[in-house]
């Protein structure tokens, strides 16, 4: 067999091969490369500039995860935004809460939902043409601090806290979501690999008292993201919604949910919140230090391009609104480069 | 910088290159390559057969989650075994329980302690200086058969089901440690990447519940093992210190315990056993069979060599008495060959 190797370039200490027994899509340019393969083990894997975003084998933890801690943790709720997540993987387990009335996700490339549908179409599954969706193809951050409405549920599933995403990542981005929120409401967004780099679950729980009562990071295991457990982050106005009893999920999930889950259950979800001590430290240092008015957030230097990049002249890209909403930081430059997992949903770059 | 990169080759679908920014110790024969390197963000690194074995950045999760969880889950526990283990990080974390009166450790190999001493000093730090701690350079296979002792904790933390160390993971071994564990005493052993491969897991489980009246494998997230979550597996017949109450795992910790723990906490003990859904199902299918007399256990097929084999006469390779305690498994052979994480403490070969 000739199978090719694709290689993860992201991290500058570790690199992680795929064997690619059959490539479906590639699209190889000066300022991209974006590949869809197939392996053995992983299923189809998605990797966009030397990052592995999602594989079908494994894309279930992080979308029922992302998904289900916030909404078992409300009371019926009615309604969900997502930011990102093209995919449709979010969507499709917000769906299965029989409560949601309405679900909108905000999606920057339609190009990215399109090929979800022609490659990985298990994972929207029927989640776009469900009455309760409504896509709307536009900049997150614009359409949040914009919008009128407000969610019971925000669920930010972005790209990691570098280029154009890194405004997904700030406080400014973070204090809109928050006026998009119902009482008691709940935001959750991702936080990378917070064992070998805490930095960004640092600063987007330092972002999160900043602005929230309550912040509470969760844990997951997402196989695809090599290097330990991987963050999401949970913040509300709500006390609670923070720490609901087993017993009360276990009610939720057997009442108010269509449709089967792989990795969530009420169990899990309280496990999730029970940090590692190193991590747990971090989270409450990062607390007091949001709570006594440190905002810094956290956004990545450097990350290693996949393909070594001619020495043209530059071209712009369009980056979400730079000079509106920067991607605020004092912080000093981050001292690992690539130091923390890039979830990019995008399958195609902002320019 | 002319970084070497070294590459894991265990797993089929993919590998995992690690820089080695300073080579410490390295050798190369035809049977065997193992190497101890230095990487930015993992540490110090074991590197054999193409398998990573630990890494000083990470080497207390697993080392905690093997102690602690089933010391603490015990009343004051008095007597330990560890079978293998000779780089001395779980008997480091036994230790830290005031109650310990002895632990016994079993090490077939000297030159494992003689290496971590060498290169990784601060994994075993004090603990073969400890005046409770006796070192048996034996077979753990044997010594276990033979010894007419009992301890309240036997941790078996031994390499993955593959060559000699299967013998590790086989029914007539457990129900040996059983032999050899007091009254409602705890067996712990590991069981390998669960998410990808259930099998270990599933394997393990079947043998624990043919012989032991509770089984519940538990989980941990330990980065250097990449490709999600490490399993766990814990067996007694005592009902009392299968789901310990946080509080009472809290007291235990606050008034037993000497020295820091960096993961272990009550509540990440609790979280720990909370498996997701489909582990779970695998998990209960497997107790269920092993209640019905299936006890069929895991042995790897084969690995991959970290060399390519020259094609020479074979050498004949001592194993651990295979004739008189075969890996005895009537299950088909695994189908995806390198399907588990090896946790090799070996650090040569046993030939």
């Amino acid at each position: 067999m000739s199978d090719r190797w694709i290689e993860e370039t992201f991290h500058a200490d570790w690199r992680v091969s795929l064997r690619a027994s059959k490539v479906l899509h590639e699209v190889k340019t000066e300022h991209q490369h974006l590949v869809i393969f197939e392996n053995p083990t992983w299923g189809t894997v998605l990797m966009l500039d030397g990052v592995t975003q999602l594989t079908t084998s494994d894309e279930h933890v992080y979308h029922e995860m992302m998904a289900h801690v916030p909404l078992m943790a409300l009371d019926k709720p009615k309604s969900v935004l997502v930011v990102g997540g093209g995919d449709g993987g979010v969507l499709r387990e917000v769906l299965k809460h029989d409560s949601i009335e309405r679900a909108v996700l905000v999606e920057i490339d339609k190009e990215v939902i399109d090929t979800a549908l022609k490659y990985y179409p298990g994972i929207p599954q029927d989640a776009f043409n469900d009455p309760r969706t409504e896509v709307v193809i536009a900049d997150g951050l614009k359409y949040v601090a914009e919008t009128k409405e407000q969610f019971d549920c925000i669920i930010v599933d972005s790209s990691e806290p570098i280029g154009p995403s890194a405004v997904l990542h700030t406080k400014e981005f973070f204090a809109d979501c928050k006026k998009a929120l119902t009482k008691g409401g709940i935001l959750v967004t991702q936080n990378g690999l917070a064992q070998l780099f805490p930095d960004h679950l640092a600063g987007t729980t330092r972002i999160f008292a900043s602005l929230f009562k309550r912040v509470a990071p969760y844990i997951c295991h997402q196989p695809c993201y090599f290097g330990g457990m991987f963050a999401l982050n949970f913040a509300t106005d709500s006390k609670s919604v923070l720490k609901v009893d087993e017993k009360i999920l276990a009610k939720r999930a057997r009442k108010g949910v269509t449709g089967a889950m792989k990795y969530y259950t009420p169990a899990v979800h309280v496990g999730a919140f029970a940090l590692p001590a190193d991590i747990a430290r971090v989270a409450e240092e990062a607390i007091e230090a949001g709570r006594a008015g440190d905002d810094r957030g956290y956004v990545h230097e450097t990350a290693q391009p996949a393909i070594p990049k001619p020495a043209k002249k530059p071209v712009a890209k369009k980056a979400r609104s730079p000079a509106k909403k920067p991607a605020a930081s004092s912080k000093p430059p981050a001292k690992k480069p690539g130091a923390t997992r890039r979830k990019a949903k995008s399958a195609k770059s902002e320019s």
